[in-house]
């Protein structure tokens, strides 16, 4: 299996557009203890040719022209021969409506985040022609295959996007991470977002070769403490990193073999190389993601 | 006025990700003669510190960075005061929801393209709070004030967006032509897009000190005769450039002092310096816009 990270950054990116904070600040001077990144987007291969995305971001013009493997190849053509979304979030989903040209797609998303989208007059966009768009629906525990891997959604503790907030009850169809898996035993997990990580998903993190896991805050006054919002890590549905119930201490008992952060907001500390942060990462032996990071478990 | 042009292709950007033509080929590769450009959007200033964007591009993050005038000068902060859409394309207006980071947004807009938008729960990310978004309604013919700058908008034929044509029947409103002018007497007239170009607007156009027109595509059957699609540029409400009656024998006859095509998609040999059809362009007095050309009219 190939992999690709497209995007390590949270919604809106890094540096984000109105943000000023120290982190974006630097890295738009061109400190070299940060790399810029852009919107939360992995890219899956069995066989280097057909490309599944997992989510797709507002940058995803970009993400494409960036890795070769996923430019056309003939007058009109792609490589992304799925695309597999974990929620509804905007920084998931909007890149859908840049993949308008007429290209056919093959959609995986559960029934609510299906439903989110179709709440949209945007999605016509993408039902030019009978089967433009071709939808899939991701049940939590159902395998389903794409392209030549097995790829398997299971329920996470999340949030549902606050523009979907009112369109009725929330359900653990609202947000998903995923196994994939490929024929020769190749696998990663991916769940950029999670409000816990119980026992059950623990374990079936443990059955991979490399786990995606969320990154977003370090702390869960990230934001407050910078004077950046009011919203709490929690408030947001992300587990933070530190304290003694955070990620950091979950992960770091994890007998998988490359544990990576992604998804990372602007603020994060982890962003920048040498920070006591970033070391107390590299030190539990996880990774920070950084766009253009290639894998081949 | 301070003028700088964030993007100047049409929808999809250059190169376009499912396409391979010879110009998105060509311009992959590095070739000299071709430059890449992001999506439609034009950013206009009084004063050099606040910013209105016409057009809101699905590339506004890589098109904010790229203009120092227009980054966060402040922890949380954005010097774009306004933002004026000239129709409902997805290509003018997926950048708004790249803007939900509860930054207070002024929208510019018909009562048209307004609805179109209101179609889609995506809009409810930009109304987290009482002031989030502000609408300010556009109508034909009747100037409005914005950040010291005066915008008159004036119907233009044109198409509704595919993903709006079930919202009801086309009104004027649907797509629209500004002149900005400032206090100093400077003035610029944007028309991204255009079916016809009548008397009267030929005459508007000659009031101003810069126009910029739709320069999507040279011919009509420009995407037929490349096998990239059935669709002539008159069915996608684009005036070609070439032709008797076409845009490049009507503007040249303008006495505008800077005319300027801008919107130009993929496959429209004018990206090519030194093609043919791009010297025709030049040789009738008529600039190619780039991503980043500025002005101060």
């Amino acid at each position: 299996m190939r992999i690709r990270v497209l995007g390590a950054a949270a919604g809106g990116g890094f540096p984000q557009w109105n943000c000023g904070c120290a982190n974006c600040a630097d890295v738009r001077r061109g400190d070299p203890a940060l790399s810029p990144r852009s919107q939360d987007s992995i890219a899956v291969s069995a066989d280097g040719d057909r490309w599944v995305l997992l989510n797709a971001s507002p940058d995803i013009r970009s993400q494409v022209e960036a890795f070769p493997a996923l430019r056309p190849r003939a007058p009109r053509h792609s490589p992304i021969a799925g695309i597999v979304l974990t929620n509804g979030d905007l920084d998931h989903v909007l890149g859908l409506f840049s993949l308008r040209e007429s290209q056919p797609l093959v959609l995986f998303a559960t029934a609510a985040v299906r439903a989110g989208l179709g709440a949209n007059v945007f999605l016509h966009t993408l039902e030019r022609f009978d089967g433009q768009l071709v939808f899939r629906a991701l049940v939590p525990g159902q395998p389903i295959e794409a392209c030549g891997l097995e790829l398997l959604p299971f329920a996470v503790a999340g949030k549902r996007p606050l523009h979907l907030e009112r369109l009725g009850a929330p359900t653990p169809e609202d947000n998903i991470g995923l196994v994939v898996r490929d024929a020769a035993g190749g696998s990663v997990a991916y769940v950029p977002g999670a409000a816990a990580l119980d026992a059950e998903t623990r374990a079936r993190l443990e059955s991979v070769d490399v786990l995606f896991f969320d990154g977003t805050f370090w702390s869960s006054d990230e934001l407050p403490r910078l004077a950046l919002g009011r919203a709490r890590a929690e408030d947001m549905a992300h587990l933070p990193i530190d304290g003694a119930a955070g990620s950091l201490a979950i992960l770091r008992q994890l007998r998988t073999r490359r544990k990576i952060y992604t998804h990372i907001n602007n603020t994060n500390p982890i962003l920048r190389l040498g920070a006591p942060e970033r070391r107390a990462v590299e030190d539990a032996g996880i990774e920070v993601a950084v766009d253009g990071l290639e894998l081949a478990p």
